[in-house]
């Protein structure tokens, strides 16, 4: 069976992401390359009600693992009704943050047990994995003042500073232990060169 | 460290929990026992968001394993905010549905792994399970009969007849193989008969 490509963009907070997946859809029309672009947690109506309840600001305090297993629900059924079909019908699939956000976000900034999010992560995903994940690197500091101009904080924005470090070195890691997967892109230098860089890794899956 | 017994009140649809909670937490009160009631999946503010997804009818279909990760992401919240502080304090826990439910309606009615639903109970319970179980037992015939009188149907609700024989028959099963937490009540009889039993349950746990 033929199977597009999957494609996951990754960072922090103000690394560009935005930016960057204008950047990426404008290549794959270029290119003819049927694609979907969707986002996590998101990407179908039940998926995205998650996405609200993750991410609003609330007075309970969030137990982790309900946080943790809110995201594998969204990726579950993200997964069943949207990437695996595009996937299977050779569609390339462009996502806003995927697994990898998981192991920052939850496993870093939360500190909870990576074995337990890759247990999780083989029920939901099974030998799904991303061709190749796409880390848009920068400072916390520099990231932070740059998405403090977008509106107001939510949930997760409103962490504090040492969260935001250990969610980079959780990527980081990641990026380190498996380097043929991703391309650590240093978001900190001119879009151009970012932009660059980002073409050739997406040229070298064609 | 003292702590309050846990109770559960477990049974498909119609099988007259609602009746028998007020049966319940009026023994209670006459006994001066502090307690909280409580359900599932709910019992928070944000649990109760998820059993709102969870319970509506949607367009999509749900995939089983996201349906499993929000009722157990749910789950780990009310444990964190309620159950596990009020057993702490003493207090006796009598909650409508639990983690029976979701081997009956998950394991049974959708066939999930059962080895993934204990997993996932490890997970977000530890050692923590109910000190007993009163699990009212009707043929599913007779309980949508009496459950079709109460109001719209929600998405489990709408399910066919076969889900709830195999809802029930996971329940018995759970039942039959550790006897000691399970009281196991037939709800078929008379009302006051169904009531010397939970009494006598109760009256046990003092």
């Amino acid at each position: 069976m033929q199977h597009g490509k999957f494609i996951t963009l990754e960072g922090g907070e103000g690394v560009g992401k935005s930016t960057n997946l204008r950047f990426i859809t404008d290549w794959m029309r270029s290119r003819d390359i049927e694609f979907i672009q969707t986002r996590e947690p998101g990407g179908t109506p039940l998926a995205e009600q998650l996405r609200t309840l993750l991410l609003e600001k609330r007075e309970e305090s969030v137990d982790p693992t309900a946080e943790l297993l809110m995201v594998f629900a969204a990726r579950a059924q993200h997964l069943a009704e949207v990437i695996r079909p595009a996937l299977a019908r050779g569609a390339w699939v462009i996502c806003d943050r995927f697994t990898d956000a998981t192991y920052a976000y939850q496993g870093g900034g939360r500190s909870l047990d990576l074995s337990l999010i890759a247990q999780l992560e083989e029920t939901v995903q099974g030998e799904l994995r991303p061709d190749r994940i796409l880390l848009l690197d920068l400072d916390p500091e520099t990231g932070l003042a740059r998405a403090a101009t977008t509106g107001a904080a939510d949930r997760f924005e409103s962490e504090k500073l040492d969260f935001f470090h250990k969610v980079r070195n959780a990527y980081l890691a990641r990026a380190a232990a498996a380097p043929a997967r991703y391309a650590v892109v240093d978001a900190a230098r001119p879009l151009n060169e970012v932009q660059q860089q980002l073409a050739a890794e997406l040229e070298s899956l064609l």
